[in-house]
């Protein structure tokens, strides 16, 4: 989201969620989602915009320049499958070890406001070989384009940085061998929009 | 992706996959889409898209009319929003349950080519949980909107439409409570699209 508006130059007005202290599942914020999850988007007239995706395609929509989910037919259903299959395999990966395997998400072994949910230390095993899987993949689609989803950077880039970022944070790393992958990661992480 | 092109009025040369003897990982499939998934276009110059989403973009792009993406820019948020939130709670439960509760899917327990992996029963427990929430969900979102995303049919009633029936063979049902989702579910089975 933070990376998406800085590549776009879009700014909008913020206000933080303390996941840390559970600010999410407060009153305050089940009112704006009551899902308990973020990012929201409250427009000017209330309405409640969740999920990330959802939020950039309102912005791409709002001001289309730069393109961030391609111009073209074919370059629009690149930036979906690519990004889709870095959610399925790499994100998702993450999350199944995150939740079903660290001790402090015992009960919310999924994200948002769902019944509580015992953990299943399989699906943190499953996480961890799902990830193996993904970073080879990724790397080798890296082999013949600077970005993931050719020759433009765009939100599948968004997409991969921020899996990446958040699962080297839980130890679920990209290995040296994987050189297409660490040449993009440089690349991505030198924009500006990711220290933003 | 059939209902999709019904909508649209799109008519496309298909070749069948049948899933039920494994034909996805057959040669001559996997030098289409080396991850054995369906549905894939090929297109003329060779290139091959994945992910139904991405294959309905593409199509939405090349003919806009109807748009079952959204016009304005909340239309379109609402269309993503609600697509991924019964992607990620409908039909990831549905997945969960079928591929972790059924013997058939012993060893192949995600979809797609991956290294193998073991059934996880308590995925299957999980999916059952999110069902129920989900629809329970999706029918108090239907009670004040004619269509998932709104006044208008769309593609995110395509997922809901998709989701529901996959599960229905799985025996995860709606139940006779959700009444403004069995309203939804008859409206969306009567299109001639459903039947195409």
């Amino acid at each position: 989201m933070r990376i998406y508006l800085a590549e776009k130059g879009i700014t909008v007005e913020r206000e933080l969620v303390d996941l840390r202290v559970g600010e999410q599942f407060g009153d305050a914020y089940l009112a704006v989602n009551p899902r308990g999850m973020v990012p929201a988007l409250q427009l000017d007239d209330g309405e409640v915009i969740c999920e990330s995706a959802a939020i950039c395609r309102y912005f791409e929509a709002v001001q289309p320049d730069p393109p961030l989910f391609g111009r073209t037919p074919i370059e629009i259903a690149r930036v979906e499958s690519a990004t889709r299959r870095i959610e399925h395999e790499g994100y998702a990966a993450a999350v199944y070890v995150l939740r079903n395997g660290n001790p402090a998400f015992a009960g919310r072994s999924a994200a948002g406001k769902w019944p509580e949910m015992a953990q299943i230390p399989e699906l943190a095993a499953r996480g961890m070989l799902m990830w193996e899987v993904f970073v080879e993949a990724l790397d080798q689609s890296l082999a013949d384009r600077a970005w993931v989803a050719g020759e433009a950077y765009s939100f599948a880039d968004i997409t991969a940085l921020t899996t990446i970022d958040f699962a080297k944070a839980i130890k679920l790393l990209v290995p040296d061998k994987a050189r297409h992958l660490k040449r993009w990661h440089e690349a991505a992480s030198a924009r500006p929009s990711a220290a933003a």
